[in-house]
């Protein structure tokens, strides 16, 4: 029979461990190389290239939010670190730590969410790990997912490849993300619902760099969100970045939401947002193949890199000042992703 | 100035997540790759063969034990985990996540082990993340570690490749890592020390397979310890096992403890030994090339692999008798990893 709750004993390695993970996660994930259980995952390394490897835990609190949850977030985020390094992801690893007493049933939605990420993203799991602390250890669930990947032969992608002049592109609205998982949080109760925009952007990138050279860097503003993307680059390419407060796009709900907050868009976490820097004569075709993609539809120019200003970010506001964007200090949204 | 303790804050991807990484953790792991900071690392890829991929979640209580801690156990676990693949590990990740006021000497204690486990295995430590929750939301520091390696051309390891006749080889000693860190938590002392075994057994298994064929598959037997790997490998490989308990290497010591604590040695978890099936005509050769390393001085061959009882393990008595070693019911141990 059963459990409806998870036991300590699901995690002891034995029996309990073995149909944990034959009777629930083999079925959402199930693939050849996952199935075979060994203590890691082996398959055919593409000829050529390198690889992408890239690692990240999730720890979002509540684990259900409006748009996702703790697991289709930790899919599409892996996979969106692979795919801003240039990478065409080959496999996932999901690490799971439970909480003694977890509901299964939380755990079987929580799977299906993956397992229906993995495939959109087309990009199956193939190994993992489930541990089990008792009561009180650990709150609920935390995920890792873990990536490998390709990145094709002669791309190159990084702040060493950042220049002045590029232009600055954001592949759509910021904020939602953060602001729906905050909502949940705070109780607060928004006119029209915020929905996180947690999704992957694998397809994307490699819509945009099959359309041709130019694609600088490509960071996807997530924790600490476009604020802080552009300082981290700004310092590493040692380079100057100005955006304009007008161009940058924010729905009005999530706005709003901001300002009772008392936070700033800039800086909340985006789940299935990129920022590209671009060479400026490739700006415009970047543009176009984001908008044709169901996922950059609201994608705009919003800045360019200078010489100046070395390791700042300048924001042009609406009323027509300048005023620096600075590196988020304080914590401001704890366990949001 | 450096904080005593970790604060939210420092989970932020803002400033104090920078200095964080930057002060703390790029200079326990220093390496280019990881310098980079980018959304994922990227390594060159050896050319042919195949990759192996490996994730494993560490959340051992007590976070420091006699023999080593959370840190050593993390690198060493997922750098065996790819060595039982027969991979040669190319770099690992290293995901933390810290509790809100976990004291900042601690964490650079396991900082420390871990950079010291990383460079006696020879695998460079390529990304990484850091979240912080608040206090209660995990006890203390839990760290996932995943690795990739590569697979040389022509080995094959796995359960599909194990036969009747073929010959079970143990490396070492059963259950130190169990009984050291049951010994602290429990709060027993034993007459000598009992210390963890945690160790990388990537050389010795390198070792081991250049000295020529013969090997058939590797397990380390962690959780759940060398009954439950035997078992799962009888089930996988759909044969009988069968092992003789006179040649089951104990440390004295660690037997009283077992008695003690009514838990059995087979079971216990070891952080350094390896369990190998090799052709019978292989074994002398195999267990020497262990025996001449210094992680398996202890190495002894306990039993062989038979066509009959498919899926089940049988152990010969000290008195002549038969038992069946079954898999493991009940959480015996848990926290042990």
């Amino acid at each position: 029979m059963k459990p409806k709750t998870i036991l300590l004993d699901h995690g002891s390695g034995g029996k309990a461990s073995r149909r944990l993970t034959e009777e629930l996660i083999l079925p959402a994930f199930h693939n050849p190389v996952l199935a075979r259980l060994g203590d890691g995952a082996v398959i055919e390394a593409p000829p050529g290239g390198r690889l992408a490897f890239s690692t990240d835990t999730f720890v979002v609190d509540p684990i259900f939010f409006p748009g996702g949850d703790i697991g289709d977030l930790a899919v599409n985020g892996t996979v969106n670190d692979l795919a801003m390094c240039g990478a065409r992801p080959l496999g996932l690893s999901v690490a799971l730590i439970l909480e003694e007493g977890f509901p299964v049933a939380d755990l079987e939605r929580i799977l299906g969410s993956m397992k229906r990420a993995a495939a959109r993203a087309g990009v199956p799991v193939i190994t993992g790990d489930t541990k089990v602390v008792p009561r009180g250890a650990v709150d609920k669930i935390f995920i890792n997912t873990s990536g490998i990947g390709t990145v094709p032969e002669g791309l190159c992608l990084g702040p060493e490849c950042v220049r002045p002049g590029d232009r600055v592109i954001l592949s759509g609205n910021l904020g939602d993300h953060g602001v729906a998982v905050l909502s949940v949080r705070e109780g607060i109760a928004f006119a029209s619902e915020i929905r996180s925009d947690t999704v992957a952007l694998n397809g994307m990138v490699e819509r945009m760099l099959a359309e041709g050279p130019g694609v600088r860097m490509l960071r996807d503003p997530t924790r600490g969100g476009v604020g802080t993307v552009l300082n981290e680059v700004a310092l590493q390419a040692g380079v100057g970045v100005r955006i304009r407060e007008r161009d940058l796009p924010v729905n009005p709900a999530v706005a709003g939401a901001c300002d009772l907050l008392g936070t700033d868009p800039i800086y909340v976490a985006n789940e299935g947002k990129l920022v590209a820097f671009v060479a400026p004569e490739s700006a415009e075709r970047v543009l176009r193949a984001l908008r044709s993609h169901e996922h950059g539809r609201n994608a705009v120019l919003v800045g360019e890199v200078e010489a100046e200003n070395a390791g700042r970010v300048f924001m042009q506001t609406r009323i027509g000042g300048t005023r620096i964007v600075d590196m988020l200090t304080g914590e401001q949204l704890p366990r949001i992703c």
